[in-house]
C-alpha cells in the first residue's frame, strides 16, 4: 500500500526499460543511492541495495521452519529474488513459479542478473499464469508456498484472499508452510492485520515475522507464515541447526536463525493490532 | 544523515511555527499521514505518529540495563520525547537535560505537549547550553546519559566526537551506562561504525541494537550503548523483572525487554561492518 501522503523518493540516474505490459507499466532504472530498480505502475518494487533484506525475511523463515522442504511454489516473484533464495536450500529438488506478468521476468533476466539467477537453474519451472487459480487447478503439492504478491489492490489483491488461501490449504504438502509479504503494520495495521485474519481463519495457524526494507513505505515490514498442521515456533538451536546443516552460514546478509527468533518478539502496538483482528 | 538522492517527503496540512532560532531554522507543521512534525533546518526530527518507536528505544535500553538509575542525563532532546520516557522510570530522582536551542523546547512546549510532558515534572531540570562543554565542566554525576543529537552535520557533530565520549566517561558513575541514537547503519554504514568505534575507544564497551524509526532515512536506525564498568548483555529474565517492577508493562508501545534482546541480535551485515571498524 502507498499514499501519495508519506512518499519516498529516488533520484533516477538513468532509465534502461519503461513500458507498458498486458499487465501493468515496467519501468527499470538505476538510482544515485540505491543501484537498480524495478518499479511497477510507478511503486518501486525492489532496489539492489535494499532487495536482500526483503528476499531473504520472505523466504527463509518459511524454508527453515520446514524441516526438509524439497517442492516449493512461489507465486508472483517474477524479479527472481524469492526463487534465488529458495535455490540456497539444498534441500529443494523442485521450484514452481507461477507469475503473472512473463515482462516482468523479461525485465528481470535482461536488467537484474543479480535477482533472476535462479532462472537459469534446471530445478526452477516457470508458469505464466494467474496464481488463485494455479492454486486451485494443478495437480502439484509443496512443503512451502512462497507469496511475493505486489500490494493489495488492482491484480495482486485476489492474492489477499479466503480464496486464495483456499488453494494454498489445497496445495501444501502435510506439515507444508506459507510465507507471505504482509505489508506495513506500522501504516497499514488493517491491512497486515486482515491478511492475517485470513491465513488463521483458512489455515488455522499464522505467525508474524517484522522486517526492515527500507525502500517500501515506512520500512517497518510484516512476514505471514501459515500453517494447517506444523508448529511455526521451531527451538532456536533447531533452527541454527537447520540453517548450518544447509550451508547458509555466510550466504545471507540480513537473515540469521537468531535474527528470525529475535524479530518473532512483536512489539505491543503490533500485537493489538493482531488482537483487534482476532489473530 | 541525510541526502537529496533518496528521500521522504510529508504532505503538509497546516504550518504552524516558522522559525529561524539563533541556531537554525525551526518548522513544525501538520502532516497528513503522520500527525504533527518537527524539522530542524528543514529536516524531518519526529513525528507524533512514530516518535515513539524512536523514544523508547533511545531510552528504555539503557535505562533497564542499568539496575537502579536515579540520576539521568539527557544531552539535546529538545522537543522532550526522552525526558518523558525517562521520567516513566519511578527509580529516576533527577534529570538534567542540556539543550543547544530554547527555542526549540519552546516550540515543544506550544506544539508537541504529547512530547513536552516532562518539562513540568519536578525532577527534571533544563540547561541551556552546549552538552560537550556540559559533561567537560560539570560537578554532577549520572547513572544514565542520554544523547538525543540531531544528525551529526554542523552543531551536532562534535556529540561524535572523542571528547564528547571523555566527557561522558567523566560523568558517569560507577555502573553507568550511555545511549546514543547511532544513525542509519543501512545507508551509512561508516557513520555508526565509526561512533561505535569511539565509544568503544572512549570507554571500552558498546553495544548496538537496531531500531525502526519510519520518518527517517532508510527506517532501520541503530541505537549504541556504552560503559566502562557496567555489563551491557543483560539476562532477559532480569530485563522483564526490571521492566515490570518498575510499572512499564503496558506503558511503553514498542518497546518490551523481549523487542530489546530480539533487536540486540545484529544482521550478518551490521556485524561486519562493526567488524570493519573494530568494534
Amino acid at each position: 500500500m502507498q499514499t501519495e501522503d508519506l512518499r519516498i523518493s529516488l533520484r533516477v540516474r538513468r532509465f534502461l526499460l519503461s513500458e507498458i505490459s498486458d499487465h501493468q507499466r515496467i519501468d527499470v532504472f538505476d538510482s544515485y543511492e540505491m543501484g537498480r530498480v524495478l518499479a511497477l505502475d510507478s511503486r518501486i518494487q525492489l532496489t539492489e541495495r535494499d532487495e536482500f533484506l526483503y528476499h531473504e525475511m520472505l523466504v527463509h523463515p518459511a524454508m527453515l521452519t520446514h524441516p526438509d522442504p524439497r517442492r516449493v511454489l512461489v507465486v508472483g516473484g517474477g524479479d527472481g529474488g524469492a526463487v534465488r533464495e529458495v535455490l540456497k536450500h539444498p534441500t529443494v529438488e523442485r521450484v514452481v513459479q507461477v507469475e503473472l506478468d512473463a515482462a516482468v521476468v523479461e525485465a528481470a533476466r535482461r536488467f537484474l542478473p543479480g535477482l533472476s539467477s535462479g532462472y537459469s537453474d534446471p530445478r526452477h519451472e516457470l508458469v505464466i499464469g494467474d496464481g488463485v487459480r494455479y492454486v486451485e487447478e494443478t495437480g502439484e503439492r509443496f512443503d512451502v508456498v512462497v507469496v511475493d504478491s505486489t500490494d493489495p489492490i488492482g491484480e495482486a489483491s485476489p492474492l489477499f484472499s479466503d480464496r486464495f488461501y483456499s488453494g494454498v490449504a489445497r496445495v501444501l504438502l502435510e506439515g507444508g508452510i506459507v510465507e507471505a509479504q504482509g505489508e506495513t503494520p506500522f501504516l497499514y495495521p488493517d491491512v497486515t492485520g486482515s491478511l492475517c485474519a485470513t491465513v488463521k481463519r483458512v489455515l488455522g495457524r499464522v505467525k508474524v515475522i517484522l522486517g526492515f526494507v527500507p525502500s517500501y513505505q515506512s520500512g517497518m515490514w510484516a512476514f505471514v507464515l501459515g500453517s494447517r498442521d506444523a508448529d511455526l515456533e521451531v527451538p532456536p538451536a533447531e533452527l541454527r541447526r537447520r540453517y548450518e546443516e544447509r550451508g547458509l552460514e555466510g550466504r545471507t546478509r540480513f537473515y540469521t536463525p537468531e535474527v528470525h527468533v529475535g524479530l518473532s518478539n512483536l512489539p505491543p502496538f503490533i500485537r493489538e493490532l493482531l488482537d483487534r483482528h482476532g489473530v
